[in-house]
């Protein structure tokens, strides 16, 4: 039952972690720098005994880490065990990529076509030490200011359905650019804040833009200027004028993980 | 005052933490391969003006990591205030090593000789998935099966002074290999195993070696054959034959961390 594109009667899901510090993000890059793809892809590919394409529900830029990403491939071998093939690759990769699980799927599934939405966490490492242990995995914020009190204000008012031009790095005129943020919440774990969103869909940066403008109105009592410009509604100006230049920075990718890819 | 070997009036002790996973140790090595001190070094030298040499209290193995480590070094600089050294310094330093603190000492003061003894801490992952976010942190033990109170009994019998030979990689017949522990502590955190050794020194490996007996012993009841051989009395086994062959593996490089250095 192969069809001609290399598609066989079976389509793998997989759920893969990863520490994305040492790799140039997820997506396989034609000058062969290190990507998450391409260790598993090569990997799989060798344990597989055929070309393995994988199609992962998000790319994920250099630096950031994963706990739940997806990907899928489709192989014509139905007599491997897949709890076989996930043991075999993950032993083969390197210590900071994993394989959680691999499940047989419909033929129809594809990781990133069929997900309704993702969850990303972000983590902020709040304190004066240089976290060393930690490097690469949070964003050292070294003060003692942040307001996570006008921060669940402001992220309260990210919830619902809008435009978020405004928090998008790049935007393409052609494609719409609202999407719905279904929750974003921000916990406190010892010295780290953790920011967490869900939503049906992300436009390019658009969490690391939510965190650095949440970071702003964190610190928005520092200076009277500022207190103004940066209370929690400044979020109801940034959707509503669509405006990249309302909002704050792009918060570093090392604090971003893609926790979760949620389908029907 | 400034002397004809470049000691000069001032006499500097940092307090340095890292995350060793990049390095080659701590030492400078001749092939100017990465290290923790070749970093340090180059960057204090560019802040300070002069050429820096660190003495540190102890050579951390590549891999391994620290959080209170100690160095000293000699400047006639008598002017820069220490603090604005130590953030200069740790501005030009990558993120992974920080340094703590930066305080004048007595001229006499030597990072090694001084030390009245050092702290390591170990980290033991018991999980079965594989922790990516710590990959280079941990040592990663994917089964479930570390008995704690049996470990707790064979660390016990490690404190004290005793004749470590059995428990050190390689050793100098020229040199004592007495040593006294203070103290040999289990801990549970969470997914974590912690073990804590406290001593007036160590032999090269010694820390590891112990580590690695006690997941033996820890695990000693996986067979009836290694039940009898991997009780907690192996230890005092190990400290009356001082044959290394008693003990057991080497734990590896990633899971220890130099926590801190003692002085009167």
């Amino acid at each position: 039952m192969s069809g001609e594109n290399g598609r066989g009667p079976r389509n793998v899901k997989l759920v893969i972690a990863y520490n994305g510090a040492a790799y140039h993000g997820w997506q396989r890059q034609a000058d062969d720098l290190p990507t998450v793809q391409q260790q598993i892809e090569d990997t799989a590919t060798r344990v597989m005994g055929h070309r393995v394409v994988l199609h992962g529900a998000g790319r994920t830029d250099a630096g950031v880490h994963a706990e739940g990403q997806v990907a899928n491939f489709h192989t014509p071998n139905t007599a491997i065990p897949l709890d076989g093939v996930r043991r075999a690759v993950q032993a083969r990769l390197p210590g900071d990529i994993a394989i959680r699980s691999a499940i047989d799927v419909p033929d129809d599934f594809h990781a990133s076509r069929s997900a309704t939405g993702k969850t990303y966490r972000y983590r902020i490492y709040i304190a004066p030490d240089r976290p060393v242990a930690l490097c690469g995995q949070v964003y050292h914020y070294p003060f003692h200011d942040l307001d996570a009190e006008a921060m669940r204000d402001a992220a309260r008012r990210l919830v619902g359905t809008h435009d978020f031009r405004g928090l998008a790095t790049s935007s393409d005129d052609r494609e719409s650019s609202v999407r719905t943020i279904f929750r974003c919440e921000i916990s406190r774990q010892e010295k780290e804040l953790h920011v967490a969103v869900q939503g049906d869909g992300f436009l390019y940066n658009m969490v690391r833009n939510i965190v650095g403008t949440l970071v702003e109105i964190g610190r928005g009592h520092r200076s009277t200027s500022s207190r103004q410009a940066w209370q929690p509604d400044r979020i109801d100006l940034i959707l509503s004028r669509c405006d990249r230049a309302d909002a704050g920075p792009t918060a570093p990718a090392e604090g971003l993980t893609l926790a979760c890819v949620h389908y029907d």
